[in-house]
Formats: structure tokens, sequence, C-alpha cells
């Protein structure tokens, strides 16, 4: 039985990648897809490039969560909570591309996007939704708050090292380039091609809304709180995300068992791939894909550990992670529908 | 049974998105890859982005051809019809993506490529792989010449006007513009990064070997000898070919007309989509995907019928439509292996 | 005596590429900038490249000409035609880099632009700026119609041939692309960085609004009317226009001796550089410069001739070519503050 | 009295973009230009850019030298040295724009460059060209090792930091990027168009030669050892190095006494800009300008001071850069031949 898939927010950048992704999953459809912006017009109208191969018009929310056995919302953060109650109510599942349900403590969500948590009990509910690292605790809710796309190459770059306690966890500096799509699809001067072509510049230095994220996770995963410095760049591509990270190996963890480490950690993940020593990972082998490459470096001379890890912002760091979590959700293969090759150009 | 399919040049641009496509072919696999250059090497270890995809080894053309029921080489002009030959007396399909087979006239074949014919009983069997204009033929081949990538946009954007005598075919001007991923993988300084980067030039003015071709389907098409200035440009994007074509229009045929008679030629052609009047096709939206969006305008002022038609350079021009063909001589369902969704960005 | 230029809508990106040139102009210098959106801030706020180079500050149209022997206005049409009557009465120089004096027709104007000609006796004053053709007109007006980008790149690739008779007066056919900074400083959904990147298409096709001024120029040329297909397309490039024209040889005019016809044409002329036969011209070779760089080329089969124009759309195609304007007003050398040396990267 | 200057390497990208200043430098004029692959051809035939502006021929080393007052050289490295010892024989002061004499050791530079020192007495001679740091000891030389790109935007970025002893000395992080001109003019596989586009990676990470320049140079600066893990990343722009550097504050340094340190320390450089506070640097603002723009932050989270720097990597970081030195070497103002002004775009 196809599943139902309902997309808010699917004139957006990963609500229609989204899209994209479910018209060609093997055990689910998109069904209904929302938009304010666009009400009454067919998707394809916004995206010619889904003429002849999507004929859904965008709706209000409601329709879309009626038409659904699951809502995907890729919403501007403080506006998926009373969705996630309505899809409670209805006993749909609810997976958020937003920020609502990412952060566990709802102080740090005030602090950081200043919305209050409405629903405290499906706040508690949502589980993060990073399969690699949490799989069993998504299998068991209806709430995920899919991880940002910085958090998911950062969390997935570090955490082999920080569980096995083999880097520090304070003095962490995560280094980070995006591609131009994680601004979204709204027009801005900084995003206008002229101003963007042959430009590069850091933006919201260790301010960043992905900072809290970015610690949560990692802490998690190391047992004790870690502190990061996160510095965001604009990389003048469309897709994807490169992220060097740098910590400080701790005594007796020298770089060919860190890299043992990863390799026990990833092997049985499809979506990671680490290639081997030295062959640099490059956002352009990941485009279009769910994967996340990762490379390993030590710094022999001052002791770092230096990871490159790079995911397409896109798909790992959006929409197709939130169909590995709807895949988790309802007992389907995880790689289900995520199958793309990447292209070599 | 799945169909095994040799690809010789697999690590050409070409050869390498052959592979990637015919890796998610319902009713085909990739089984053996060929490569002068790298033999011995996994295709993985020349384009990464395979990685844990394709375990593929290159290997000679000899144990491909053994390997397969069908065999596509994107090979240098010239190399292909020995190996058209052994295909042949093995009793193996064999679809060229390089120029041996697609120009019937033998000295035209000598004049533009400097190469002889020296199968002219295999040239005579091959058919000219446009499926849209020549399916049929195909259908009843086992060599076929798959199309250049400047002439599949320029005869699907023209074909329809000139089959019904709407144009004049004297005086056409196909001015067109291709991705830089049409030079090929090898570098060279008019390709390097910042040469290439920031700039836009003319080439090969109305000199460009693809010339015949376009006008030999041309010709074909409108029952006529159809003459063409055909100037091409380089494009400083990865993928993709732009056409602007450039045709006289006939008395009586306005552009409702015409514009009719390409949504009858066209009505069942899943690969080919008609925006509606005013719309621009952009190469954008048919990135990695094997369609060709066409646009028509007239100009009052002058009587010109004005036709842009857009595609993939590596798909719909190379290594889809050769899938295309594949699906066709196995009578398989010519969308087969073809479904990619064009991403948005 | 340094000239004191006063320049309006000094924010956009005619207006900003004008007082970066001014600031080097051996006898003029940036006295007072205007912008509407704006007034009250410093340029170098809105454009930070400026910082320490220029402590202009945006004020009112008013106080800009006030401040000023000569005014450029980078306006949308119809707003300088009011600032030319003020200009006029306090005898300063005016220079439009808009619409609103480039046609001679009013009627033209009104058709194009949809505004009316309010002065006509400024209108009629009014000369058009393109000094390799009207140079001694231009000495003899104060109120400059400087002309748009693409039209420039067309007068000079064809002048010489329609001056001569060498090709037919219709049919001519001009397959121009832009980069974006043609399309302005306004974000848009068709400049966004994502939507821009890795597209190509064509716009306004056989409709854009140089088409008149085209054919104006052209005409004037020729001695007769001269009809275009004007077809402009949006390059992912930041700066440049390469303008591909394609005219029908008359009887007697081979390309040797068009070839001729524009090496007299253009021997004196600094801006205009004829490449060798068979050497292609790249918008890469004038970026930032005043430069049109030219080539011929003949199609043997079809009878056509085939000219490359390229130019800077910013430079030669809007603030350079308004100061080699403002040049001959005051009676200065044509290149002075013009002598930017293009970068090869 | 015009200042001859020979340039040798003419044709890679720094060689032509010292030749590109040098024709508009009021005080010195290329007068001769070497290369070892174009010898004999004209300088504008491999840079079309330079038609009608330079008309100088290509030559062999030894002419090049007669001919000139300054040499420059931009070569591979180990090729400046004999170069070096012809100049010093002959009482011509020498400019290396390669590494031959940029490291105090000897023994660092057989380590990371694999040649020996041939000349010690012309090495110990010999000045590290960095004028905002060095200035008196480079007027009293005829020898100058013109800082590396990376290195240049790295030195400025913490000197004023590490000289008042305001972040520790160890455990400096710099992540970098450079444009792709970086790579030079020699087309290779990763600075091939489709595959360097829309990609991005890390390379040479902590492995990359300018690693001991950048320490040698700190450590100076602070007195005392300093060490850095440096890791290098490709960007798709043709232009451009932002160096991200991260250093722990030491205590009682806050971020506005930082501040403050490099206001003090650059209130007199013209080529150092400081925006204000919050407003981030963007290598767009300083292309083709000898400009490094500097911003600052502090991670309060973490105790860092965060610097972005941005230079032209083509400029600041070798062309421009060579001729500030000539200008020290003349006792020419600085700034001559260097006002250049950033295009806005």
């Amino acid at each position: 039985m196809t599943i139902r898939a309902g997309v808010l927010g699917a004139t957006g950048y990963a609500g229609v990648e989204l899209c994209r992704l479910l018209l060609r999953h093997p055990d689910a459809q998109p069904t209904a897809v929302g938009s304010v912006s666009f009400e009454g017009k067919k998707l394809y109208e916004v995206y010619p490039n889904l003429r002849e191969l999507c004929g859904l018009e965008c709706e209000g929310a409601d329709a879309v969560i009626a038409a659904s056995d699951v809502v995907f919302a890729a919403l501007p953060h403080g506006l998926s909570q009373e969705t996630a109650a309505a899809c409670a109510a209805q006993g749909k599942k609810f997976i958020d591309l937003g920020a609502d349900f990412r952060l566990d403590d709802p102080e740090e969500y005030v602090r950081w996007y200043g919305c209050e948590v409405i629903h405290p009990d499906l706040h508690r509910r949502a589980v993060y939704g990073l399969p690699e690292l949490f799989r069993e605790q998504i299998r068991g809710t209806d709430i995920v708050g899919n991880p940002g796309c910085y958090p998911t190459s950062v969390a997935l770059g570090l955490a082999p090292a920080l569980r096995a306690g083999a880097v520090e966890t304070e003095g962490i500096v995560v280094d980070a380039k995006s591609g131009v799509t994680g601004a979204g699809r709204k027009p801005a001067q900084n995003t206008h091609f002229p101003d963007c072509n042959e430009a590069f510049s850091a933006y919201k230095v260790a301010s960043h809304r992905h900072t809290p994220e970015i610690e949560q996770t990692l802490s998690t995963v190391a047992g004790q709180r870690a502190t990061v410095t996160f510095v965001p760049h604009l990389l003048p591509v469309n897709r994807g995300i490169l992220s060097t990270i740098y910590a400080r190996r701790r005594p007796g963890f020298d770089l060919p068992r860190i890299r043992q480490l990863y390799e026990e950690a990833y092997r049985d993940e499809f979506f990671v791939r680490l290639p081997p020593e030295g062959t640099p990972v490059n956002l352009r082998d990941v485009r279009c894909s769910n994967f996340c490459d990762i490379q390993l470096y030590g710094d022999e001379h001052t002791g770092l550990l230096i990871v490159t890890s790079v995911i397409d912002n896109m798909v790992k760091g959006a929409a197709g992670q939130a169909i590995q979590n709807m895949n988790l959700l309802f007992g389907l293969p995880e790689t289900a529908g995520l199958d793309m090759i990447p292209p070599a150009f």
C-alpha cells in the first residue's frame, strides 16, 4: 500500500526537492502539497522542471493533512508546532524539516529562535531524526525533528571520534561552507546572482542558529558537554555543504586508530562513505544524493584531527534525510527511494 | 532477463553518464566497461561519485564485447567501425555514441571527419537513432548511430514545421549554446576553469562537424534539401544545450497553426515537452533528464519562426538517448530507466 | 580645471560603475551622487568595494544637479526628462543612460516604453551617443542619449557592412547573450543565484525594447530602413554581452572585402578591436574595459555574413560610453579615464 | 625617469597580471617579458585581452634581464636563484614571486620544496616582501622574496594580535579558500571547468607548502614560535582568497581591545581596510585591487578570536604586492600604480 505523503511548504527549495524525490519513491507518493504563497497554483507552474511529471495543486494546510498518512513540513520556524498538533490529533505521522522540534531544551529554542514551545508534550515526544545516530528512537516515534543541514554534516563527521573519546569536547572548530540553496528560494540582495557569483564570505560568525543543535548532538554522542565554534560561509554553488572540522586528539588516538573507529561505526551505513586515506571528499561527488562522504586527516605538527564532511544540503541535509526518516517510521528499507547516484558533473 | 550492457569509452563524460543511468535501469545493467586510458582501474577510482555504487573495472574492448548483449561505444570518431564489425560478427547489438554511423553519405563522412567508411554494409545497416523521428527504423536494426547533441536539439526543434512545409528549407539559422561537458573530459586551455568561467564565445563558426548531420535530418524530414547556418557557442555551465533556431515562415503558417503542428507531432512523445505560449524554456529545467523542452515564437515584424529547444547534452544529447535506443532495440518500454525528474536547482 | 560630475541613480549597477570610473578620471571627478532608495547613506555603505575610496553621500536630484557641470542619469525610463529640463535650465550638460533620449521618433518611444515625450525641444536636441558613429553630432550638443548595451554591440558590429551596402537590410538576425548585471541590482526570481546559475534561456523574444533602437541606428547607417529579429538571452556571468549577428551578403561582397571595410572603418577607433581572421572574440577579453571586439565570418555554404561582437555591458554598454560622451562634450581626449586594461581572468 | 621592468614567466597568471598592472604604472613600464613556452610570441597572442595594448614579445631570460632595471620572476620554485644571481651580478634589483627567497631557514626550504639553497649569500640578503610588516628592511635590500598568497592574507590578518600578545601562538587554525587562478594557467583535471564548477574540496590538508612560510612570519611578529594548522580549499571563482583564522584569546584581551590594536596597526596602511564591526568582508570587494579587508569576531562562548581576511590572490597575493615592493625599492610612493578600485561586480 502506497504511503500518502503531504508536503507543506512545497514551493520552497526543500519542499520541492522532497516532492521530486517522493515522486520516484517505490512505496510512497506525494498526494497533497501546501503553499501559502502559491495556493491554487500547480506546483509545475512554479517549478517548470516538473511539467508533465506532477499534477499536484497547492492547497491549504488542513487539506494537505487530511489527505496524508505522513506530513512533511518545510516551513519557517515557529509554524510547525500547530501542524504537528493537528497531525497528532488525527493520528498522522509528522516530520518537521524546520527547527521547531530539533532542540531538546525549550529554553535554547526560545533563546535562538525567539519562539515558545507551545506543546511541551509533543516537543518531548519528538525525536531528532539523524538515523545513523538515533535510528532506534526514530523507529519508536511519530514526530521527527529533521536535522539542519550543517548539523548533519558535522554530527556524522565527528560522532565516531567523540563517542570513543578520541578527541577533546572543547575547542572544536567547525568551518562550514554551504551552497546558495541553503538560503532558500526567496530572492535577496546577498543571493542576487551578480552579488553572489565570484564572491565568498562568512556570515553569522559564531552566532548561527545551528550552533546549539550541533552542540546538542555532539554532547549526546560524547556523553559530556561539547562546545563548538561554528562559522558558516556562503559558497557560489547551488548545492552542497562541506564542513571542515578541527578537534584536538586525545593521547593514544593516532590517525590510524581513529580511522578504524570510523570504519567500524559506518561499516553498515549505506549513506556514509569513507574514501581511502588521502582521497579528498568533494561536494560534487554527493550532489543530488543522500550520501555523506567523510575524510580524516591528522596534523602531526599540532595534534589536531581534521575532518572534512560533505553532503548535499538539500538531500541528506533536508529532503533525503526526511524520507530516510519516513522509511524508518513506516518500517520500509531505509534506502527506499533514496538510491540516486550522484552525477559526475 | 537483465540485458547485459557493455560501455566502451566508459571514462569519458558520455560513457560515465551512460554507466550511471544503466546502473538504475530496471531491465539492463552495465556488465563491463572499457577504457584505454584507465584499463585495470575501477571506474569509481576515476569518478569518485560512483564509490560503493559500481564495482566495475576497466577492461579492453574485446572483453567488454564478449560480456555484453549490447555494446555502447563512446569513442573518438573513427574507432567505432571495427567495434561494430566485431559486434555484428558475434550477433551483438551496437549503439555508437560517436559520429561513425550518423552520416548516410560516406563522402560527407570523409569530408567532415577525415575518416573512411571501412564496412559499407554495416554503414548502410546503421539507423540514425532519433526515436521521435525514426522509431520504426530503429526497431528493425542492430546498429544505431546515436545522434549528436546539437543535432538532437535542432531536429526535434524544427521537425514538425519542416515536415508540414511551414518554413523555408533555406536560410535556416541555428545559434546554439552548449555547456562545457560537451567538450569532453580531457583538460584543455579553453576549458580550464579561469579561462572558461565568466567567459563566452562562439567557436567553429559555420564549420562545426554537426552541420552536415543537422542538414541530413532536416532534409529527410522536409523531403527536400535543407541548408543551415550553424554557430555553436561555449556556455559556462556544466550541462545543457539551448538552440535558438530561426526559419522563414511560409505563407499561411501563422504561429497558432505552427503551434498546433507541434502539439500534434509530440502529443504522444513522453520526452518532448511544449510549455504554454510565452513560457520560456530553460536548460535548467531539463538537466539530468531525457527531456527536450521546446518553445515557439513568431516575429510578426519579420515573418520569422523562432524556436528555442533545450536538452541535457549528456542525456537526451548522448547517454539518455542511447538508452532510449537500446530500449527500442530490445522491445522494452521506451522510457525504461529514463524516468529521472530534472532537479529544480 | 576638474569637471564636476553628478550621478543620479548612483546605487544602481550602471551608476556605481560610472562613479568607479569617474573616481580615476584625470579631468573629472564625481562630486555628487543621487539615489532615491539610499538618500543619506554613503555610497560605500551600499557598495563596500568603495570603502575608503569614495566619501560621497547619496543626495536628492536637485542637490546633485546644483553641484555638477555634467549630470549623468542612470534612472528607470521616464524619469530623465525632467532632469534633462532642469539641467538645460541651469546650463548643465546632461547624459542619460536610460532610454528617454534614444529614440528619435516620439511615437516609437510611446509604443515601446509607454511614456510620453514631455519636452519635444529637448528630445530633438538630444544626440544618440555612439561616438564611433556619431562623433561630430555629439560634440555639438549638450544632451546625450547614451545607447543601450545590446544596441551598442550590434551597431558597432554591423555599421561598416551596412554603410557600404555589403549586406541586405532585411532579414538581419541578432542572437544576443548578456551577463546578469544587465538586469540591474534589484533582486528578482530569475536572477536569484540558484535560479540563474547553471541555467540559460532566451527572454523577451522578438519583443525587447532595444529592438527599435537597434533598427533606428542600423537604418541611419544604411541609409534605408533596416529590420532586425532580436532575441536576447540571459547568460550566467556577471558582465559582458556577445551578439551573434547574421546578415545576407550582397553580390560582390565576399569576406575579404568586408573585412577590409571594417579595418578601414575602425582603423582610428581606439575602442574597437578586430582580431585577426579566425581568432574568436570572447567577452572575457573586454571585461571591465571600454573595448568592443569584433570578428567576422563568412558562411560560404549559405552566403551569410556572421559577426560576433563583444562588449562589457556595464562599460562600453553603459558607464564607459557615457564617459566617452562626456569627454566629447568637454573637448577632452576621447580615451580620458577609459584606458583600463581588461584583466585576463 | 621611467623604471624599466622585466617580467620572467610573463605568460603565467601572476606574470601577465604583473604586466597588466605595470602597463598603467606612472613611473615604470614593462620593457621585456620572458617565457619559456612562448618565446618568440607576442604576449597578446597568448592573452588576447592585451591586444593593441602591449606589443611585447616573449624573450629568453638573459635578454629580459639585460633590458631591465628591476626583474620580476614568476617562475616555478627552484628556477629563481640563478636569475637572482645574474641580476645581482649586473646590479639589477630582483623581486621573486616564487618561493625561493621566502623561507629564512635553508633546511625548511629543502624540506618543503626539495630544492637546495645555491647562493647562501643572496638568500641571506633577500628580504621577505610584506611591506605592512617589514617595510624598512625591504627599503634596504635589492632582493625581495614576494610572499605567497595565503601567507599574505594570514599574516595581515593576525599580526596586530600576535604582536600585542593578544592570542596564543599555539593552536592557531587557518581555514583558507582560494580561487582557481591560484592553481596557475596550466590545465589539469581538477581545474577542468566541469570538474571544478559546482564543486568544492580541501586539498593538501595540513601539508601545504605555505605552512612554514605562515609560521615563519607569525613567529617573527609574535617574537616566539607560532604553530599553525593550515587547510586550503579550492573555491569555484577565478580570483580571491578568504582566510578564516581561529586563535585563542589571552586573558585581558576582549574583542574591543583587539579591534583597537588592529585600528592602530593599520591606521596608516592604505591597502588594509577594516570595515566596521559586524560588516562581513567578501572577496568580491577586493577583486582586481591590492586591498586586504579584515574583519574580527569574538566567540564569547569559546573564547576564540576569529579573523576573516580577504585579498585578491593575484594582486595583493602576487603581482600587486610585487609592485608595492618595487615602489619601496625605488623610493616611489607605495601606492604608485596600485590605485585600482575594485569593481562592484
